[in-house]
């Protein structure tokens, strides 16, 4: 019923703010045709803006063939922007009854096999979905910020979107560059901001708690956790850094730690499914690589990254 | 009554562990004379294969003029090994008694004019000093793992350490090429370490509850938080991503969703004396850089970042 998601050429964007504006700028430096709809001509000044912050570090991190920002189109009927889309993704204000307005529409224009992906970072699909009348085509496509340079996808159905929509949004995000993470259950904050927001609100504990600046926050942030994050997320930092016994190593040896007042957020009990789901989960990553070829790789990737940051910094 | 930190050619290293050993490298690295403590002889091989593996990764980072692995000195007996030091870092093993024997010996032979750093992880200085002499000159200088990769430091004092040594100590480090951090309070797992644990255990909660795999969490995090982390921290994320109002809009605006269920922690009250420090810690690092300036080095650091990852996985 979806066509190949290899075959799309021609998206719509909805939004004239930062993320739509994004979203816009990263298909187009993909090399599709792209139309974005604005609520008012009004936006458009600042929606070219965003453009063009985007297009020189899109530019900086590789166009592909063809890729123009010739091939904009900007429209502010909904109707004549909707006209040949064969995937819309859209950024509307995040307020639900605007949302659900826009769905009630898009859902009688747009021919039902078009996809349609919205950026919510704060709604649940089954509550955009439920005036749209197509409802079945209709996921959550979540972006970080900013959404032309961060990868991450996050894919979601609500109670009526089918599993084919489902599917065929994390297929063709990939194909468009991004790197999709297929949701297991539909949560509030989806997964990376609720990592995101522990990590927030324990700041925020500590700042309150006058235990450290918001200085001190980013300090510790930048130079620990986070150049070892970006090369190997949180899971596999610690299953690597267990050595040859990994994350087993790590929750048998280290698990006591969970019951202590290392956070204000009290840990899950460490059950025996919870220890081997995690086990698992590590040893499937890790597949044939030994400890040592995974240790070795942080270690060129860390050094690559503070190489990066030292040179942009001119340092 | 302590040395110029600059002064400082001689370190004594103790422990034979990856936190000790990456110590040892990062210190000869920077052009030390290092003399490495061993509990016994037999630790002697795995000791070297950390240095070798560290001397790879430091040499690409740059080594600083003179640093040699020739500089190093292995010593099994404590006395010997401590003789001649100007600084002592300490990486023993992260139990209590273990710590509190050595310190005991320690204060007994050091001259009290030379400070003494403990890797502690998980104990408190106020206990750890506890059977020293001279509890004046013993801080925490904690580092983040591999501590001859990451930058960041955490420095406190106990109850008993005098500020002269914790400013020493902190002004040490910088020159010895890390990123101190000083901190305001002794309080279990430092600031970083909370940091991390609280997107640890909301990790595991949601592991625990189908909500998302290991590999889930990590794809989550080196696609979405990270590369932006590593470049900006989180408070300076949240307030450049708001535009000219920085964090008061994002406070302001964005407060309630601290009440939304985006983690399983729960957030602090935002009182109005929060949210000014909040603001005014952002106002602080920003001092003269405008939105757009900040927002653009934000965009070539994460390009910078994204680039030399996909350069070092070969892509």
């Amino acid at each position: 019923m979806y066509p190949d998601p290899s075959s799309i050429t021609r998206i719509t964007s909805i939004g004239a703010g930062p993320i739509g504006g994004g979203w816009a700028a990263h298909f187009l430096a993909r090399g599709y045709d792209v139309t974005a709809y604005l609520h008012d001509a009004s936006e458009s000044d600042a929606f070219h803006a965003i453009l063009r912050t985007a297009w020189k570090s899109l530019t900086d991190l590789g166009l592909a063939a063809g890729a123009s920002l010739d091939r904009l189109r900007i429209v502010t009927d909904l109707e004549a922007a909707l006209d040949g889309a064969e995937f819309v993704q859209e950024s509307a204000p995040e307020r639900l009854e605007i949302k659900q307005a826009l769905y009630q529409r898009l859902g009688l224009i747009l021919p039902t096999e078009v996809v349609i992906g919205s950026s919510t970072s704060g709604l649940m699909m089954t509550d955009i979905q439920a005036t749209c009348a197509t409802p079945e085509r209709c996921v959550i496509g979540h972006p970080f910020n900013p959404p032309y340079l961060l990868p991450l996808v996050e894919i979601v159905g609500g109670e009526q979107t089918s599993p084919e929509a489902v599917a065929w949004a994390g297929k063709f995000y990939e194909i468009a560059g991004k790197a999709p993470l297929m949701m297991k259950k539909e949560i509030p904050g989806f997964v990376a901001t609720r990592l995101q927001e522990a990590l927030w609100r324990e700041a925020l504990h500590m700042v309150a708690n006058g235990e450290a600046t918001p200085e001190d926050i980013d300090i510790a942030l930048m130079n620990g956790p986070a150049p070892r994050m970006v090369s190997q997320g949180q899971c596999m930092a610690f299953h690597v850094a267990c050595g040859a016994g990994g994350m087993a190593t790590n929750l048998d040896q280290f698990g006591p730690a969970l019951k202590l007042p290392w956070t204000r957020l009290e840990a899950p009990e460490l059950t025996k499914e919870l220890r081997d789901r995690m086990v698992d989960g590590c040893n499937a990553v890790a597949g044939d690589r030994d400890f040592e070829d995974m240790a070795a790789q942080r270690d060129r990737e860390i050094v690559a990254v503070l190489n990066a940051l030292r040179h942009s910094r001119g340092g």
